[in-house]
């Protein structure tokens, strides 16, 4: 089946060949080792094609993970602001997500992250290169700790969705959003800023 | 094929139907709702049968949903010592749990959790009856603020988990125990006793 997306359509199922390749370079070389020259060569499709059909390496990183929302336009609001109120802003952004459609899209990957080891890496991916990093580049700590910094902020926002979403154990599944964000942000805020154990 | 387990082995398969049907209950019901006579009379065979393969109906309860552990032997020794040090206890338990033989388990247990709404359920029982109750039990805090309290700790302490172990972030998923302990031991020790919104 022929798609009508542009200039340059390539052959039916062109996209579906990067889009499987793309997944398999992220997965196995990880998102700064995979080259879009290199998924293009899988696909036995020209460079140019690639660009064409996704635009940046950050765009057909997000269509090859069906990522539901796209880091990249939401962070950058959050990070604008005071730093003393950057874990109050990342929970808030975090649980609006998972509290709008999205949300249902978000499920669906967690789930197959839990079972698909390949998943699981490319939720990895998405959480460091996409998340974190885009948070983490803005705060003004020792460059060493934001790894520990970006994997706690990870552990305890993944934990409060899992409970919301997917165990929907009372009340965490249903208090409004705000009395999460007052609980849970101190705790995003020490992650990113406060003291840590070396 | 007749298992010798006791006096009073019962019909080939009646283990298996007790189990079976005390999963749907307590499912169904919830823990505290689920009588043992119910579910003997669901397994057709008499309630003093469940008794003796099973014991208690907490053991029941961790023989349907296939625990790794039984928080009722190890929640006990942690709350006993003093309460502003119950955080880090109860997080370097969890640890020691999950980077056990048992861990294994707990894997398999939240995969299934997260793919079914049965075993959802029963996770959410095990969480609040048999592991959070036992801690918030012996805490001096208003009893209101006490699931709220109980499903942040869980949240935070699953979410770890998840990282640790399934999606396997680093550094948390190889960091010693002791740095995540240092490191997550205040937010669960503030979901406990801490100030929390209203």
């Amino acid at each position: 089946m022929a798609r009508r997306t542009g200039r340059r359509p390539g052959k039916p199922g062109t996209r579906e060949a990067i889009l499987d390749a793309a997944r398999a370079a992220f997965a196995e070389r990880g998102f700064d080792g995979a080259s879009i020259r290199a998924i293009a060569a899988t696909a036995g499709v020209d460079p140019a094609l690639v660009h064409h059909y996704f635009g940046s390496k950050d765009q057909l990183f997000l269509a090859a993970m069906n990522a539901p929302v796209n880091p990249g336009e939401l962070i950058p609001r959050i990070v604008a602001g005071d730093r003393d109120g950057l874990g109050e802003r990342l929970v808030r952004l975090f649980l609006s997500v998972w509290d709008s459609p999205a949300g249902t899209a978000g499920v669906a990957l967690l789930r197959s992250a839990m079972s698909n080891e390949w998943t699981a890496r490319l939720l990895r991916e998405f959480l460091v290169t996409q998340v974190l990093r885009r948070v983490l580049d803005h705060l003004d700590v020792d460059p060493a700790e934001l790894p520990l910094r970006g994997s706690l902020v990870a552990s305890q926002l993944i934990g409060l969705a899992v409970m919301r979403h997917v165990v929907r154990l009372e009340p965490v599944a249903s208090a409004p959003a705000e009395t999460l964000v007052a609980a849970v942000a101190p705790t995003v805020q020490r992650y990113l800023t406060g003291d840590l154990p070396t």
